[in-house]
């Protein structure tokens, strides 16, 4: 792997901190020697950002229908020229910034769609000022079907070092998880993990399962989902190859998950893991969508209206989340060159 | 407060580690400068155990009905000559184990009862043999309020170094959490908390209340319980009196309770607050049962079948339940001295 992958950086929500972090993103010298970035945004409310970051980072803007893979800048710039910063107001959201961040990310979808670059990343959009902007927002991941015009399975993964946690299921109510719950969609959530994690380059990923109920259920004494539901769905998963162990009570699988015992944890329902991958790294996390043709990613906290404008907010997790879907990248397009070498010479 | 409170340390489940951690608890330091003990047991399997330890701490067997007060040893020992270690396999619950962990426990709930001591401490109970011995044997709560003849409220803590987690609900399975939760229930489970705290010294104990779903709700749209039955109860609360906050997402408020912002964390179900402590500190982590006329407090982890008789067993959160019962039974002496004072005066 020579060429370094070409990334979109979609500028997220203007009234919080995406801007100060694509500024300081943009001037990290490993993101710069692991990848190619084209920013999508406004290049006001990006100089805006770097005014806010203290930084005057090195970027060339560019034709919106330029031919990156040509163009010999470590930074690109593709400037919509569809926001000025002075009508946003900080710590707001706003039909103009959820505007802004949609418009950004549909467009870098479109060029990950187009195979125009390789992977796409955002900073952190606002779900308030989404849906100011777009009444039936729902999350990331059916938009972004809706633009790629995915029809297989994708779900959402957080990941934190070589760590990654996915769910069965997601947004809604806890009353509903159980009821939601089948072997079936267990099945495909182990399968689509296991896909993923090859994917970005491990070769038989250890998936723990995490039960339902107290103490896994504590043999059917608090629940039966662990033996009626999890664990044949563990077994079918073992059958397909998949290297799944479990249902492991929920509340020490991930003391040994950070103990290096497994990969991966698959969840039961949302806070299930988002308690306990947050606790390990609230500023390290990164959220992956899975399943899509190019990986996708942003870092899993918010848009910290709280803090914007100061010039104080830390970007590793943007920082991680550039560098997995960069690495994510490298290996799906050293994969592809495998299996191309192999059919040309099979 | 000049008198070192009397703690009876009833010896656990003799198959795993607690007669190594008995023997460890004993040769404590400051488990001696800040409490007397009464270990409740069998002085061969306590011998065992600190053969395993590999030390011989002091201490002095004495009459079951000794007036204990009166003795000047800073370890007393009840031998209730019960069981020949030799009779039990390590690692495997057996029918007499459960019977050994059972009668030490209720021996030194007796004592409690009766004022001969100040606390009751135990080291880990294996919940299978415990069930060998009594059938309906659910947890230690029923079995104690039932020895002690408490009518009123009880309900199980965690303890991390300064930070308490309450559960409203508890070992029962997921599905049936939310239709569990009330207003009543919660206010019930903040109260006692906010009591329990004040007997353990703290003034005003600020509590987090967790919301139940995703977002904590996400304001109705991954679920109503927030609005409808956890912010009606934490406004209640407030109303008599108590420092109550929430309810806020389950996946970061315990990241502001370790950094300071609230004394506890009153959680909706078992694992929501499991999950976070046991990743906080699984080694210190302390069980206290709250709500007894006198402190009762245990390590959070188990009995440890798979490293039992090797010496190598921590005994850093057996540490952590006897000097929080030593604590508490203090904060309640000079309380009650206190009001005695005050009413003597007044």
């Amino acid at each position: 792997m020579t060429m370094r992958p070409l990334v979109a950086l979609a500028m997220g929500d203007p009234a919080g901190i995406s801007p100060e972090l694509t500024a300081k993103l943009v001037a990290l010298e490993d993101v710069r020697s692991r990848s190619r970035l084209v920013v999508i945004g406004d290049r006001r409310v990006f100089d805006e950002g770097a005014r806010v970051a203290g930084i005057a980072p090195q970027l060339k803007t560019v034709e919106q229908d330029a031919d990156f893979r040509k163009l010999d800048s470590d930074v690109l710039f593709v400037d919509l020229g569809h926001l000025d910063p002075a009508e946003i107001e900080r710590g707001v959201p706003s039909l103009a910034g959820g505007r802004f961040a949609l418009a950004n990310y549909r467009h870098a979808l479109e060029l990950g769609r187009d195979g125009r670059v390789d992977a796409v990343c955002f900073t952190p959009f606002n779900k308030q000022a989404m849906r100011l902007a777009r009444a039936d927002y729902d999350d990331e991941i059916a938009f972004s079907a809706d633009v790629v015009g995915l029809t297989a399975a994708a779900s959402e993964f957080n990941v934190l070092g070589r760590l990654w946690n996915a769910r069965v299921t997601s947004h809604i109510p806890l009353r509903d998880v159980a009821s939601q719950l089948s072997s079936e969609r267990i099945q495909r959530a182990l399968a689509l993990t296991d896909a993923c994690m090859r994917k970005a380059g491990f070769a038989r990923p250890r998936i723990a399962v995490a039960g339902l109920n107290p103490h896994a259920g504590d043999g059917g004494n608090f629940g039966r989902e662990e033996i009626d539901v999890i664990a044949p769905a563990v077994m079918a998963g073992q059958r397909d190859g998949i290297a799944a162990e479990g249902p492991f009570p929920a509340d020490t699988v991930f003391l040994r998950a950070k103990a290096g015992a497994f990969d991966a944890v698959l969840t039961m329902y949302h806070d299930q893991g988002q308690i306990a991958m947050k606790l390990m790294g609230f500023d390290r996390g990164v959220t992956l969508l899975g399943g899509f043709p190019f990986p996708i990613c942003t870092p899993a906290h918010g848009t910290a209206y709280d803090i914007a404008g100061q010039g104080i907010a830390f970007a590793g997790a943007s920082h991680a989340a550039l560098l997995l879907a960069a690495e994510m990248a490298a290996a799906q397009t050293s994969q592809l060159d495998g299996r191309r070498a192999s059919s040309a010479t099979g």
